[in-house]
């Protein structure tokens, strides 16, 4: 292996930083399986992989770019712990993979967080510091939390060593399904994607990569038309994860590395979430199903295709359910 | 291989005869995968492996015994087609596995059976032949049809070509996680269990086989308590699966190779049901939660051992959550 690897949070990183990432996290991170379906097959007339990150730990793929950021760090700075600011996934990620190294961790929340949430992260020990539910009043709340204690942020998706770590579930699809076409991935803030997009074109360039956003937050998709990063403002989706903008980090990679974006309806996403739980029998959350709506709605794109489709996360309430 | 492989319907099956299974039905079932969860470890003081039959084909661990039954069939058998009595899994299993030969099914069904599953069996290309909703009527039927057509009866479970091809979850089970020390298995008319159980006593005799029943359908816990086959009489339990009695050729092998049946309450199994939505987030079917509802209501039983669930099924009504 000559090719060389970056630890740095802010440069784009390269297939020998996705590689490096995937030894460090094996082990603190499950492989997550891929399931099929003859039905769904059928129903969208193409050869369809369900790469399941609803299935990996903590419910959703954050826990990969979470993991390789903690596991990376130096001793030194370890032990002085992580931080960030998140009412999502990756607040309950970065818990969890600083637990496993007994470093501590501390998460800006919202005051108005979901009690459940809060619940999550703090079942990993992490400590919760809340704010006003404002962007502002989360990011000055981090920057104090940082001046007190030291500790090294690591943002949810722009971020090379989280970028990386995303990337792993590529790694293995590839691995798990060799012959594709074309991998379908959900983009919010852009890690995922970003990660994904990355090592699928530096192993198999001729693999599309396709993004599927939701219409109602389609920052993405408006950016990638006009090359130029566009802020998400009032998203209105179901699927919650996917309603930040693009992140810096991410844009230029995601220009450089996925050949589409394509967007979908609300009603789409529910679709696709609920055909998944009663065919695949897994799980999904709104923002999860987002890459097979994309099949559901574009079906003219992907027809007599080897699809690989990641799932992203299955984090829902299973009381209030959108149908 | 010398030992000798038996392929009669009434004579209990081998070890040879589910290795011969998982030869025939490979290719036509999914091999499914294991999750695991550090929480639900946690939670149970325990290490468990899920083994998911809720991901199989047609949703549970039926296509493969009935896949068995099928491609077991010399080809003039099999040209008359096969026939069952069936409002469950087991009637669209064997629709799909005769779809897959390309051999006529007849399936006998209540006239009242939910048109879900009338539509999952026609999706199978199969004949439905509407009855009476008593038992007494299905099986008048059956005999009827199968006058006429000449096709092969298959039974749900009392049958070893069925019990043989149930069997094959647990080759899997046991090279997926070959250190096991417990395997816990649902219990409703006894296919799976005694398929299980054979070949786990037959490979691995000191893991113990438990099997849980509902409470409210507990004919194989009494049964095996008095040594006598009992009865089902007015089963009530949530499990719909389970609420059949204990077939004839399953109950001697059940006496022969399970270590203990244990029974569990309703709110057990709706408990069990919802963590493994919310935690593995997998789609469980009341019958196939109430192996891990032993579990929980036993804990004592299975404190610091290594536990293989298996989970029998998905099939479940979105729109009719116990909770």
């Amino acid at each position: 292996m000559n090719r060389r690897e970056s630890n740095s949070a802010t440069t784009a990183p390269t297939l020998a930083d996705i590689e490096a990432a995937a030894a460090r996290i094996a082990g603190y991170v499950h492989r997550t399986p891929v399931l099929t379906s003859h039905r769904l097959d059928e129903w969208c007339t193409a050869t369809l992989a369900f790469k399941c990150e609803n299935l990996q730990k903590v419910g959703a793929f954050k826990a990969r770019g979470a993991s390789n950021a903690v596991l990376g760090l130096d001793d030194a700075a370890a032990s002085r712990g992580v931080a960030t600011h998140s009412s999502g996934n990756h607040g309950a990620a970065l818990a969890m993979a600083a637990q496993r190294r007994g470093i501590p961790a501390h998460i800006v929340m919202p005051a108005n967080a979901p009690a459940v949430k809060k619940a999550a992260v703090e079942s990993y020990g992490a400590f919760i510091i809340e704010c006003e539910p404002t962007l502002v009043a989360r990011e000055e709340t981090l920057v104090r939390v940082v001046s007190e204690t030291g500790a090294e942020v690591v943002h949810p998706y722009d971020d090379a060593r989280v970028i990386a770590g995303q990337g792993t579930v590529a790694l293995e699809l590839l691995e798990q399904v060799p012959e594709l076409d074309v991998v379908v991935v959900p983009v919010g803030g852009g890690g995922l994607l970003a990660g994904v997009a990355t090592a699928v074109k530096a192993l198999k360039p001729s693999v599309e990569v396709v993004a599927a956003e939701p219409a109602g937050a389609d920052d993405a998709f408006r950016s990638f038309g006009l090359g130029e990063r566009q802020p998400q403002t009032n998203p209105q989706t179901i699927a919650d994860g996917l309603r930040t903008s693009l992140g810096e980090l991410n844009f230029p990679i995601i220009q450089r590395c996925v050949d589409t974006i394509v967007t979908v309806e609300e009603e789409s996403i529910v679709k696709a979430m609920r055909l998944q739980w009663t065919r695949l029998k897994t799980v999904v959350e709104p923002s999860g199903a987002v890459s097979f709506a994309a099949l559901l709605e574009h079906p003219e794109r992907f027809r007599d295709r080897r699809v690989g489709v990641v799932i992203s996360g299955g984090n829902v309430d299973l009381d209030h359910l959108p149908w």
